[in-house]
């Protein structure tokens, strides 16, 4: 075998147990609520026919999609997914008797070809959590992807996250009052969208530059300035039906999420808020970390009446929201909300001799069948050598079987953390263990 | 966006929640049983250098890899890993100071530029689950990754599989018994290896095309086609050192499954076991269904000392395992042991009309505050669909919450597999869900 010196793919990570173990736990956490709000796992494969993303997302993200080098030119060229939207369309759209709503989850790695920044947690292979449901245009829906948000955040132990909740109808409505044609609104949103990161003066030069009149900037720096709730906009924009209709639809999610038991301190209505992507067409909403702004946002979706309808070629009116596994993962890193764990292991058995090693063996099996994560050093080594490993490690607890002990049916039990150390009956082992590990 | 016919990668699969429920299970019970005996979850990225993939697997292998259109002919040639042994190595080789023994698990997706044969379960992207531990020569990690099988296999449900066990020394030494050279021996286990599938007398012919002496033949004949215990074997090859230290092996490995509590009725030596790969060089597993012969082996792992210490330029002898995510849900399927499942919803709450329709949605919460996975019908349409929805989906329970329901501030459930229905109070319904879902 060739000696190449081993290297990683550029943007790419490996994970570590010290890592998994607490990506593992985030994802069941999700897992655990998804249920709970009754969406049910898929999983599409990595590679699709390139035809199939392709113009799906924008030329700039077209340019973003990972090939295979496979029957390059033909139609039958294959690629990586760039997200799990598209590759969730072809699913519903090959799959015509699939019961509606159809609510489902899926948490799988996506392809970028991108310029990696990862200190801006920029990545070319990242994970996606992404909860959709298809079929139904019923705001509760909406409201369960803000309750499901905010029941994984909760779980986590985030305290001050912040849903941010706009509607795209609301958007349109604004752009009307300024006087701007419709079509100009993805244009406007772009801008708006940054107001989380630039104060409103550098917004209006952006607009300028893009050759907006100044009596429409004028305007709508009227309506972005000022904290307006639900009930002043909907003075302001009174002729305005679409703005009317985004309204009525934000107040019906609101009432939802009340019923749905969500604190309200943990969400609200943010007429800046924009998103980018440009098939949104109902509700969007974002989470962010007020307290850290540097960190991006946590989640964001919204609904999407058009997009797998267009694919599957019938109305399929959508909602769905993304989990960012690892903006979530690096939050909870900085706030300190992680405790190291190196492995899941709670007790290292210790061997004294290879005599002694069977009856080691055996008790790493009854801790086991307790339920109890448990290791056996598996060589009669030096007894530093196994305390080290288990040190390195931060094992909790290390049991020692000596000859002693082997006598009396005991076990000695070291608290690692404490240093303390008794011997015990089996039976208060295992209490032991399960109290303080 | 254009309208492309929906088409899924040849020899790739979506699968929908039907397949996933049953495979997150499947998922978990390794994950539990891998963490109680100490592993501890690793991901390394898809994409990896293709000079880091290509030469470890031989020629034939290296032809099935997935290249991208990435830089190709230069050193930074990208690709799709081929398994999750080779990553695994170079993680091990990058990262130095891994404590020893490193024992982890990896269950991700793999990818084989093969022609797919699904209907024997051949496909072009499919999950590995392995695990894998490195730094110790210790048969009693071998003992666990026979244990781990085992108590996986017993878990989910199955009853007559076997794990047939042999050794890389023991083969080497029939060789050598033979009369063969040393460097026969990856031919001859080639061949034997098709014992499981072809008698004897067709094995016999192979070996005759491979231009090997007849007596030689005669005498591997002698030891493979009569059921020899270790005792027998030993006195047979008495005089070959190398058998005498693969029995020694296999010996102190069956010894340590006995302390470890696994079943001898689950696990034999088999002589005729010589799997495939070049890399073993000690004990080699792989689990069968005796009464299921079409389906494939379950699981199938083995001793590999130099194959990583190469990788990394030290001594590193390891042992590992993968157990097969789509044969056991096969297994599984074809032995009826996995339920029909559409969702994990363990109630449906109809609405009744828009005005009830809060009291339906504080009922949800109020299941799921419960921990119950509830789901609530997102609109107020006709009754009769929304009995549909939860028939179709086969939702065990629908709870229903008229205007008489409501002023009595009790629950209508109706158990939809018995058809029998109670008004109930909250209280009760939890009850009755968590008992009879």
């Amino acid at each position: 075998m060739s000696q190449i010196k081993p290297r990683i793919f550029k943007g790419a990570r490996d994970f570590l147990p010290e890592q998994m173990l607490h990506r593992e736990r985030i994802l069941d956490v999700m897992r655990k609520v998804f249920k709970k709000y009754g969406f049910s796992p898929i999983e599409t494969p990595a590679i699709e026919y390139l035809n199939v993303l392709a113009g799906k997302y924008g030329e700039d993200a077209d340019r973003l999609i990972y090939k295979l080098n496979y029957k390059t030119g033909t139609k039958d060229e294959a690629a990586l997914h760039y997200d799990l939207t598209v590759p969730f369309s072809r699913v519903v759209a090959m799959n015509p008797d699939l019961v509606l709503p159809f609510k489902r989850y899926q948490i799988q790695p996506v392809w970028r070809a991108d310029r990696p920044q990862p200190h801006q947690g920029r990545f070319r292979e990242f994970y996606q959590c992404d909860v959709d449901a298809v079929g139904s245009k019923s705001m509760l829906i909406d409201a369960e992807m803000v309750a499901i948000t905010y029941e994984v955040l909760k779980e986590l132990g985030f305290k001050d996250f912040l849903i941010k909740i706009n509607n795209r109808k609301i958007l349109n409505g604004i752009t009307q009052y300024a006087g701007l044609s419709a079509d100009m609104t993805q244009e406007v949103c772009r801008s708006i969208d940054k107001l989380d990161k630039m104060p409103w003066s550098e917004v209006q030069k952006e607009l300028e530059e893009k050759e907006i009149q100044s009596d429409a900037i004028d305007k709508l720096g009227g309506l972005l300035t000022q904290e307006l709730d639900l009930d002043n906009l909907s003075q302001t924009l009174t002729d305005i039906s679409i703005a009317q209709e985004g309204i009525r639809e934000t107040q019906a999610l609101f009432s939802y999420l009340d019923q749905l038991g969500v604190d309200s301190q943990n969400y609200t209505f943010d007429l800046s808020l924009a998103r980018g992507l440009d098939y949104y067409t109902g509700p969007i909403f974002e989470t962010k970390l007020p307290n850290q702004p540097h960190i991006g946002s946590l989640t964001g979706g919204g609904r999407y009446d058009q997009l797998i309808g267009m694919f599957a070629g019938r109305d399929l009116p959508s909602v769905g929201t993304t989990l960012g596994l690892d903006r979530i993962f690096t939050a909870m890193q900085q706030l300190e909300m992680l405790e190291p764990l190196m492995t899941s292991t709670k007790v290292l058995v210790l061997v004294f001799s290879d005599e002694e090693m069977p009856h080691s063996i055996r008790l790493a099996s009854k801790l086991r069948e307790a339920g109890i994560e448990t290791e056996i050093y598996p060589e009669a080594t030096a007894l530093k050598k196994q305390f080290n490993y288990a040190n390195k490690k931060n094992i909790p607890f290390v049991a020692i079987l000596g000859e002693e002990e082997i006598r009396k049916d005991k076990v000695t039990l070291k608290d690692f953390r404490t240093g303390k150390q008794a011997t015990l009956d089996f039976s208060e082992v295992i209490e032991q263990v399960k109290k303080n590990a």
